[in-house]
């Protein structure tokens, strides 16, 4: 069918199975055929197309409530709920965003992005239902490396104590972003292999009714036994302790095994938990038989083929990070790598590949990494936690009470730091300078050019008295030549990049080019402008700052970070603590709201990070000190 | 014994059982007597006594490493370890820590505070341990209550899949801080009575192995059977199913049993759960039966009645606040009460007491709280989430995520905002405004009184656009007359309490009599200042700040938060902003470095927080002005 045609997903509930196996036949043609193009996950929506199918025919959304966690999987979901038409500006500025979104339809009654929230979200919407005496069923759908988070793991302790009346999907694919993690995911494994206990579990079950002492004194324990082989043999145990009804294992792509399960946890009351086998990339070959994650989320491709389009370019700079800590750890034993379910993005897989003992993937867990990287350099180790900025925030009491605190020589290699563009929101690295300003003995540092950024790893780990940030953007450096030596760099000394008379343009990382390209544009206007790479956040180069006081000349302080309490907030603090209030400081930045997805060229356009608005930024303030003088 | 001549636990490890007992008795002795005077934790450390010693005999410490999880149970620990000649300065100003502190001692290995820390901490140092081929043992002591917290199930997953060598010991008391919540809680109850069933699992499996079928095509099931008989009956399937060996329940009181438990947990590789049973309280009667929790952490008392020593008081914040929320509830369905295990501290408990169905208490979870807040909120609920300052910090992705971008009616009920005194740098809540106010839709209010509170609590649960957080100190109001009608506030007026025509002070809450001093006295001296009610750290009441733009005359800002990025930022952003370079605008708050603990009388003084130090601020801002005009 033309799937542009669906406005609504009421028809799915009236579908003969004839017309949902074309239906999902369509619609992983349609996947396959339109991300080959604008890119996005293609893997998790081909892994969930029945799920998503059973669940918008079984239940009416948006009257009842299906929550997506993490939210990439949603794409069958806008599809089926009137948005296929979108899809050829799916995460570009302005077109269909890659996650849920609540703007776009009612049907997407919680917006997520980050992992492990649906539970919450799924248990706060079944609690005002029960409050307001409605009867809308609630539903979230998660994933099992989602679920070793630990707020899921807090929301299922909450919800089985509770017994609130919602279901949980279990979306259990074999291979999740990376190789999943941890005791629960060992758990999982064994779900899977329990079909064939099945019948053993029957057997097992007669002989021991028959076991004559069980029907006197033994009855009580006879009776958990009797309970325990379900535990047992299909391994739902934890999810039963925990208060749940576990129903499965359900073969995802089998629609009567769905529909009898997901009926079944519909019309039974409490919590219940379908576990539910997907196929990642299912029905496409390329993406089945993805071994290295590279299907889970990726730009365009040839479908025929399955060859990923790659534009040729510079090194990343988690590319940068990854080889020079490589480098660094060939000859200082204490360097220990660690990612939170990220080896791919932070390419920590290199590092991994090279020193399997000394790295750790943790799991979706950033405060369990965050405190774990604590508790191994109070023995002397230097551990470097290589995580996006956006996910290091769920590790910010952790930062707060355990690293800072206690001043532990941990290194935290923020990579995403400030506009990532497709994933939009939910993933812009844009809050790191605002919430890690504040802490007491932090110290925020952010390269110019991936050669920097090698210099900046290297001084990270030398530096004995306490935590250090270095963030770097995502994508790709320059190409820029790579010195040979690695060198320690003094923490707080910043370089001036361009000399100018005028007015300087105190600023870091990304924004360096659009600073210098709009003091050459001024220069060729007759106006003179300085612009300092300003290498560290916290602390500030206090010498330099004394110069351009002396100088007294209008200050201009340019970042990709959130204007409140950022960088040019810290040099505001600077002047007006140091006696010097008569200084013109302006800043740029990220202005006070969430900035959706687009590239990041129309972001920085949107927002005015560009070199033109730099530009004339610069000409109001420069006339006015002349005014003044 | 002197409690005051141990130096060092070693001699432990030669006590004869006579001498350990008698050792119990005294530091149970010299516990109720000291704390009767200082105040402290009593309860905790009364339920550990037998514990601490024996896990003092069997591991080296410092060399092994013992964690105490939240850390106020470790006086006895403390006593042990040399400490006990500073007990009568017990969580004074430069006095002994109620918590572990690095700096006291070498036995501290990690300082702890906030809770389910201890286990990510184990961890990172086994693993060092590991690296270096090194062999000591780690142990991590966490009550029941803790493990509750998302961080520690995270960390027991990572544990128990890496297989790491290290102890756990679950203090398991059957009262914690408030009855414990969730279901991990009721798994818990189930092993304390798991004893009973020792005897009926060896017969039952004395009659499986009689079972012909299972030496046959059953075998692997039986074994499994076999296997789960263990989980079913002590009901440690959770934590054998996470991977870890469990021994237990454990007599937390019994020599003989912890001996035998933990020296097999010593001497056995990998991960090892000792679930140890313990009385809250033990030996001393007031605190034995103490239903309401009085006794886990209180202030002086009387040692033969068992009176809380009470001093007579205006009524708390918390308490107006509880008092307020009931009033609102009462007419508005809405409503609902939110606490992560703190329905005491926040004085929820009487919400609930009115208001059952509309109270939830989510255990150690303010990760859940603060997002099943935002799930109810998305259905028109007004969730109302009272939470410390500094326990929030474990919410704050979930802030930035879930509730602040998709711009979510939650009301925070901020407690404990600013410096809370004894508990020193772990529970200062210093840092909500700096990391709140860089998040897009929040409202931060506090109150400058207890009646300004219950208007603020109401203004907030009628605001319809998004999240607010009220913060309100720890402590006492100040007695004053409570209006009977509760009134709907402008979010973002501010007010003036105090004219004066040479400088305007803007402060807030706890700061406004310290201002308001100040201003007196600098009446006397001839200078006028004025004093503004600031009741809302975002958004700034944009209309005063332009008039005082008008007026031209300095401004000081005057805080009890951080002085990176907290309110007194935001006045240097608005102005520098909007074209007011030249304005002299100071700030005093509090500065950059962790603040210990002490009374917060003592602690204004040390940072500089008192009416002197403002009129100082004041006269050498004042002239300066003057000199320029």
């Amino acid at each position: 069918m033309d799937l542009e045609t669906i406005k609504d997903p009421g028809f799915l509930q009236s579908c003969s199975r004839e017309e949902m196996e074309k239906l999902a036949e369509d619609i992983r043609h349609f996947l396959i055929q339109r991300l080959s193009v604008t890119g996005g996950h293609l893997g998790p929506n081909l892994g969930v197309v029945e799920l998503t199918l059973i669940l918008h025919s079984l239940y009416e959304s948006p009257k009842d409530k299906i929550i997506w966690d993490v939210g990439h999987q949603a794409y069958v979901h806008k599809i089926v709920t009137g948005r296929a038409g979108q899809f050829d500006q799916l995460r570009k500025y302005q077109g269909l965003c890659g996650f849920p979104k609540r703007s776009e339809s009612d049907h997407d009654v919680w917006e997520t992005g980050h992992s492990s929230t649906s539970l919450s979200a799924a248990m706060g919407m079944a609690l005002a239902r029960d409050l307001k005496k409605t009867d809308e069923s609630v539903v979230a759908v998660i994933g099992d490396g989602a679920l070793t988070g630990g707020m899921a793991l807090e929301a299922l302790n909450h919800i089985g104590h509770e017994q609130t009346d919602l279901t949980i999907i279990l979306n259990d694919n074999e291979m999740s972003i990376a190789p999943n993690v941890g005791a629960l995911h060992s758990m999982l494994g064994r779900m899977r292999t329990a079909g064939k206990y099945q019948k053993a579990k029957e057997e097992l079950e007669y002989l021991i009714k028959k076991i004559p002492a069980f029907g006197g004194r033994l009855a009580t324990t006879a009776e958990r036994v009797k309970d325990s082989l379900k535990y047992l043999l299909v391994s739902g145990m934890f999810f039963e302790e925990m208060g749940f009804t576990y129903l499965g294992p359900v073969d995802g792509h089998d629609y009567d095994d769905l529909i009898e399960n997901i009926n079944y946890a519909k019309k039974t009351k409490g919590p219940m938990l379908v576990h539910v086998i997907t196929k990642k990339g299912k029905g496409y070959a390329p993406a089945e038989n993805d071994a290295k994650g590279t299907w889970h989320g990726l730009g365009p491709y040839k479908i025929e083929s399955g060859e990923v389009v790659k534009k040729p370019g510079p090194p990343s700079y988690s590319g940068v990070f990854s080889n020079t800590l490589r480098r660094i750890a060939r000859d200082d034993q204490r360097v220990v790598g660690i990612t939170a379910a990220m080896p791919g993005g932070t390419k920590l897989d290199q590092f991994a590949a090279e020193f399997p003992d000394r790295m750790f993937d943790v799991g979706i867990a950033e405060q369990h990494a965050t405190t774990m990287a604590g508790g191994l350099a109070t023995q002397g180790m230097k551990p470097v936690f290589a995580v996006y900025s956006t996910f290091l925030q769920r590790g910010y009491d952790q930062l707060v009470h355990d690293v800072c605190r206690q001043n532990l020589n941990v290194i935290f290699a923020i990579d995403r730091a400030g506009l990532v563009g497709a994933d939009g929101e939910t993933h812009q690295g844009v809050f790191d300078i605002a919430y890690l300003r504040h802490l007491p003995n932090m110290k925020i540092l952010m390269p110019k050019d991936e050669n920097e950024l090698q210099h900046m790893i290297f001084t990270a780990v030398q530096h004995d008295d306490g935590p250090v940030a270095v963030r770097y953007p995502r994508g790709n450096g320059y190409g820029i030549k790579m010195d040979k030596e690695l060198k320690e760099l003094t923490i707080g000394k910043w370089e001036v990049l361009r000399d100018g008379g005028e007015l300087t343009i105190l600023t870091f990382g990304t924004m360096i080019p659009v600073a210098m390209e709009a003091a050459e544009s001024l220069e060729s206007q007759g106006v003179s402008v300085r612009v300092v790479n300003a290498t560290s956040a916290k602390p500030l180069d206090e010498s330099l700052l004394e110069e351009l006081k002396e100088e007294g000349k209008p200050i201009l302080t340019l970042e990709e970070a959130a204007l409140q309490g950022s960088f040019g907030s810290a040099v505001l603090e600077y002047y007006h603590d140091h006696d010097s209030h008569g200084m013109i400081i302006e800043r740029m930045g990220i202005p006070d709201r969430y900035i959706e997805h687009g590239s990041v060229p129309e972001l920085y356009e949107e927002i005015g990070l560009t070199p033109a608005r730099v530009r004339d930024k610069v000409l109001t303030m420069v006339p006015r000190k002349r005014q003044r003088a």
